[in-house]
């Protein structure tokens, strides 16, 4: 806790603010590493599945196949979408941004949980069992709707990475396409106290309940300097034509100090530890898919990135990878972001729930710089 | 901004942080001083209408006749719900807090809009204006239904005070009735860079859309320990069965070391200028509508709690006599938090577009207290 006698500081971005304690995620920028609860990124990868690393988020160890069982049990048991939620999904407009309607039906939720206002262990769990396992049926549901297509409901005998495409795709996924996507999940299930989890914590700060911090959260990454930074390197991607012209496009962008997508992050120095696994699958996802041409363009920015900027500590970042898996996965582009809130749901859940525990309101003050004393003339007069 | 080799700070609630400069509204704590751009909140209530006050908030001055009959002719052309969100509202369970079915609308208003993503000054300023306009709407349209009765739709020729009032019960309310919300509209509509208004620069610091900010920010405004206040001050003068026994109930509290609703701040130590005159409101409203016992039972809420902490600084904010306030004005108590998010909508967009003109990413930092370096153990040895 700050001292009472401590004096104001005024710090824009909080980058010099410590707002609490966690066991959720550890990132150290100068190496290029990230833990969740001590296992390294790298591991989890390459041997748990999304839903464990839901577990261990949420509880702060790895679980016994039992309590891996039963968690995965209950989170099925809470796939489907009630009547009143389906209505709602076909009442979104198809040309409607995924994104608002994600944060719409998430917030729809609360509307038929009649224990939202319990603030008991397990009724926060409920909640945290709800949001995770609505979200997916929310995405893939909308995206059919739009296509023109009716939707498919969540099965239960799926994990929630196969259900997924399967609710988009009306097909069961190959498994190359579902590690794939469960190996997304794992990387973009949390990150410290990145922006939009700070925004469930705002939330929570005031005592709300966790269908309005998730709500926010969404709202929070939606924008492009957060989860939208993965759209922003697709649609970068798709206005190259081709590999040779990587150089000049980069070079011009560099020259008219234009960001370029997908690189540089806030925390890290050194590479994203998450890019670097992302980088290999994305290399093996592409070629089973025939997406070489993309993966080709790719690691090409990257070479010039890297040659031009790469000594002031701007790598490739998580977004820079999944953009090619994603899209190598057919998913449409501005299903990226929802796709990154589905899996950022495990650290917005468990990061809410860690902060339930260990709360204070979070109250910010700024510095005013407007005039002083100024008379209310009445409105002939002015 | 802060030095780049500055050391990192705890802060749980940013107490001691200052977020960023602002010209919307000071606040003198120790005084008990608010001000909107430099004018005493006592000469706005006493002078000001909503409208005008949203102006002030939004420009950083008061407006010529000619711009605020603009601005009302504006905001009264977004008065109305389009038929799909009329198909929304009717589709909200009857049993819903409306609450989340203010955040679910105002996140929904998103779907419709084409220039979401524009982020001109008057795509921004036409943004602020749907929110500001619509918010009556679907509180008082969702009130009636749950009644089973008609939605009552806007009417372009009343204020947005009268008009909410007309919509929510069905015919037109009287000048004193009308005069306090539109003061209690007033009295709320900013103060400083509380929770909720923080939430929308939270979001607005991704560069994430004004409609994903105000639905956080709405959720962030539910929690008892921010908006939700001045529901509990109602249930506990509801729980109280007289004003006799108000000393009794005061202290029992106080001995079980439990919060009173309505009492203390974060920020104030003398008393809350918005209380104070919402006092002198309350009793005359409370007088009118035969809600004597009402005002003397909050009177002597005070009076103890006065004598026990006011010298710790302890008084009564701004929540202790809204509650009575719309109580009298024969609010349904679910619905005191609704009216204070569309009060609040007025700072809450004013911030969003003030923070987006110098913004920056707002991603504080955790101290992290896991396991370092654990391994992945195989699910059968665990």
């Amino acid at each position: 806790m700050a001292d009472a006698t401590m004096a104001m500081t005024m710090d824009k971005g909080l980058d010099h603010t410590i707002i609490g304690e966690s066991t959720k995620s550890w990132i150290d920028g100068q190496k290029g590493v990230l833990e969740y609860v001590g296992i390294d990124i790298d591991d989890l990868a390459r041997y748990s599945t999304f839903e464990e690393t839901c577990w261990l988020l949420l509880n702060d160890r790895l679980p016994t196949a039992a309590e891996l069982d039963a968690f995965t049990a209950q989170l099925r048991a809470n796939y489907g979408l009630s009547e009143a939620m389906l209505t709602l999904l076909r009442s979104m407009p198809v040309s409607a941004s995924p994104m608002h309607v994600v944060r719409t039906l998430v917030s729809a939720i609360a509307l038929e949980d009649p224990n939202c206002n319990e603030t008991s262990d397990e009724a926060e769990m409920n909640k945290a069992m709800r949001v995770l396992a609505k979200t997916p049926a929310i995405i893939a549901g909308f995206d059919r709707l739009r296509r023109g297509e009716e939707i498919i409901h969540a099965d239960v005998n799926n994990t929630i990475a196969v259900d997924f495409l399967h609710m988009l795709n009306g097909e069961m996924p190959g498994e190359a396409t579902s590690r794939a996507l469960d190996v997304c999940l794992i990387l973009h299930a949390d990150h410290g106290i990145n922006a939009s989890t700070f925004a469930t914590m705002v939330a929570v700060g005031t005592e709300s309940d966790m269908y309005s911090a998730v709500t926010g959260a969404i709202g929070t990454l939606r924008g492009p300097l957060h989860g939208g930074a993965n759209e922003r390197v697709m649609n970068m991607l798709q206005s190259i034509s081709s590999v040779d012209d990587v150089e000049a496009f980069v070079m011009g962008r560099l020259a008219r100090k234009e960001k370029v997508p997908g690189f540089g992050h806030r925390v890290y120095r050194a590479v994203d530890p998450r890019a670097t696994f992302l980088k290999t699958f994305a290399q093996a996802i592409a070629q089973e898919t025939g997406n070489e041409d993309l993966y080709a363009m790719s690691s090409a920015i990257e070479g010039v990135m890297e040659r031009e900027v790469g000594a002031k500590g701007i790598h490739p970042n998580v977004d820079f990878y999944s953009a090619t898996t994603y899209f190598s996965m057919g998913l449409a582009i501005d299903l990226f972001t929802p796709v990154f809130a589905l899996s950022r749901n495990a650290g917005w859940v468990a990061h809410a729930m860690e902060r339930r525990s260990d709360n204070r309101l979070i109250r910010p003050r700024c510095q005013y710089t407007g005039p002083h004393g100024a008379n209310y003339v009445p409105i002939a007069e002015r």
